[in-house]
């Protein structure tokens, strides 16, 4: 028989796939220029050519045997040096390739950070906003999902919150910079409390407290900001990252989980991922994909669409009226929506075929997540429609 | 603070893995040559050709965005299609795409179909002697692995205790055939008497069980044999397979499970899968892979190295002496151990640097396992060694 618990997620389905799905059906109806789908971040720059370049060169030179042999079960050693030395360059870090394990995305990489430092029932802490898909990952665990409320405007944590909810049962804080769904970038400033206040709970309680790090936006940063690595700012960090926004290669699967040397048990953390893929059936992403970008870890897309049309749709945002953070980086922006109800304003929109994701998955009321990964040209089709709704449905005028 | 289960698991590391990798250091000192290592079931053939062109086709035509996009949960439609109609082809089956769910090899397979139709603390009824890591893989999803000892040389499977074994508990049963570590293959009369004992049972408790069948060697079988297709046999049948050894790609990681479509809930069983995904990290596997297979779903690299060196290597086990059953399919012999212990014969023969697994791990006393994926040229100078062992140690001479 069909194993309950998960038989009844199918009816829990993920309300962004749903919405993409409704969407995807009225493309096949009206055609896909006049469908305008802010729903699914799905990166739409095409891969970085020197990845490519990668891959066609091994299959051309490369011995099949090796291009296609087992990895060892923590991984080719060429993908996690590389990692390795680029993150040390980049931000002085000190790791070798001991502390690199490479994972089928950035979804694997906390798959094995939860199971490596929490038992079933522990409490990991995130933040609302954050993405939903983090329930299952966590649940999946055996540990609880705890989430810390938004903080009111402009502030990045609430901290009062977060000192209250941070209680002896966390083992760990899951945190996601640049933000899915708001765009939020943490400062140092956020960055050093949230490290000061793990840090004292920690010695409070007896017990460490590890940071997870969810980076899959690390690379698409605007303003020609720096994006801090917060692995810097607290010794117990598991940096989990993918490669599915900066090489554009969602599909491909590729990330990695890093172990910050000065973590506890650094050394034996990475052995631990490999055991804990032998009993959810993981053994490492493919060995092609892990020795190509291990040659373009410095690469990324062109990913300046994304900022482009993000002080696109920022600006005609704002023009409409709506209350709206400017995000820091990756491809998301979260305005409140007019009706405190985020989903009647988002059913509504759907009248003008424009998809809308209500923010109640992602923790919060009375917003919407809109994704801009698209071509300019089309996102500039569905401001135009945006206004439209605006201005029949809400007496909104643009200047 | 590492979770300590994991930890444990750090202690009891694979024994193929160790003598692995003490041939790997043997190889170090005194050269690969002069290793004799039986240890790893590595395939040691090249890809398909076919394979490494379809590949270089995609990456040369096809837009990166399609190629490099994300799956759908449930996988790329052109990949579960094409093994769809393979089957079908095949073996006169009657799956849809929506039977066919592809995993990152046969490991994420089995993890899937096990935490579909099992729940926590139900028993998993699996055929000594087993390949060892289905332990991991089965108490990962929470589930119980219940061994039937092995049956008396030349049956297949011993009736007897499977059917007083076969409890109330059990919601499935696991198989594997052809068979790691004896490379049995069942024949059509112990397919048949499996089937009516399960059905027999299912009905006995009024609950199914379920027919996991984990078929990597299905396309190694030798004398011109055509291997049967278990799920033609039982309706609640689970095939999980992977291109590991047909196509030679274990790095790949890339296989599948079809769910039989005369399956209790059959046309739930691949959304569930997705929703296991979830809370394991999985997430399908690289997407160009999965478009890269599909285009040669039917072929396989030139396995007939594997039959010749399984000649070669029964030939002289029978000839020093050994009690052998001759496999028929997979790159394995399991001959019995000339002492009790076979631990100890084991580690005389790493004296003479040949590497040999003994069978305890796999639910067997006194034999050993013995891979044959290597040159044809190496075998022969393994053999050697072998004769060179037996004759010093056990004054047996070889005819």
């Amino acid at each position: 028989m069909i194993n309950e618990h998960y038989k009844a997620m199918l009816s829990e389905k993920s309300v962004i796939r749903q919405i993409a799905e409704t969407a995807s059906a009225r493309r096949a109806e009206i055609g896909a220029e006049n469908v305008f789908d802010f729903s699914l971040g799905n990166p739409n720059v095409p891969c970085a050519p020197a990845f490519t370049d990668a891959m066609v060169d091994l299959y051309e030179t490369r011995d099949p045997y090796e291009l296609h042999g087992y990895s060892p079960s923590v991984g080719l050693v060429e993908f996690r040096a590389a990692v390795a030395d680029s993150l040390n360059r980049r931000f002085g870090m000190d790791y070798t390739e001991n502390h690199v394990f490479p994972t089928s995305g950035a979804t694997a990489a906390i798959a094995h950070a939860v199971r490596a430092v929490t038992k079933p029932g522990d409490e990991v802490l995130t933040f609302a906003p954050y993405f939903p898909e983090y329930r299952p990952y966590i649940e999946g665990s055996g540990a609880k999902l705890t989430v810390v409320p938004a903080a009111a405007d402009g502030a990045q944590i609430d901290f009062d919150a977060a000192e209250r909810m941070l209680t002896d049962r966390v083992a760990a804080v899951l945190i996601n910079t640049p933000n899915n769904p708001a765009g939020v970038v943490y400062t140092a400033r956020t960055m050093g409390r949230l490290a000061d206040l793990m840090a004292r709970k920690a010695a409070q309680y007896g017990h460490d407290i590890f940071l997870i790090s969810d980076e899959p936006y690390r690379e698409i940063v605007f303003d020609g900001a720096d994006q801090l690595f917060p692995a810097k700012y607290y010794d117990n960090t598991l940096t989990c990252y993918s490669f599915s926004k900066s090489l554009s290669l969602p599909g491909e699967r590729i990330g990695y989980v890093a172990v910050n040397p000065r973590a506890t048990d650094a050394d034996l953390m990475v052995p631990v991922f490999a055991q804990i893929s032998r009993t959810i059936g993981h053994n490492c992403p493919s060995s092609s994909i892990q020795l190509a970008v291990a040659r373009v870890v410095d690469e990324t897309s062109d990913l300046s669409v994304y900022e482009r049309n993000m002080n696109l749709i920022y600006d005609a945002l704002v023009e409409l009226g709506f209350e709206v953070e400017r995000p820091g980086g990756t491809f998301y922006i979260f305005p409140r929506t007019p009706t405190e109800d985020a989903l009647e304003f988002c059913t509504q929109a759907m009248e003008y075929d424009l998809f809308l994701v209500p923010s109640d998955s992602f923790g919060v009321g009375g917003h919407m997540r809109l994704s801009y990964c698209m071509e300019t040209e089309q996102l500039e089709r569905a401001i135009g429609r945006l206004k439209v709704f605006m201005h029949e449905r809400y007496g909104r005028q643009s200047a």
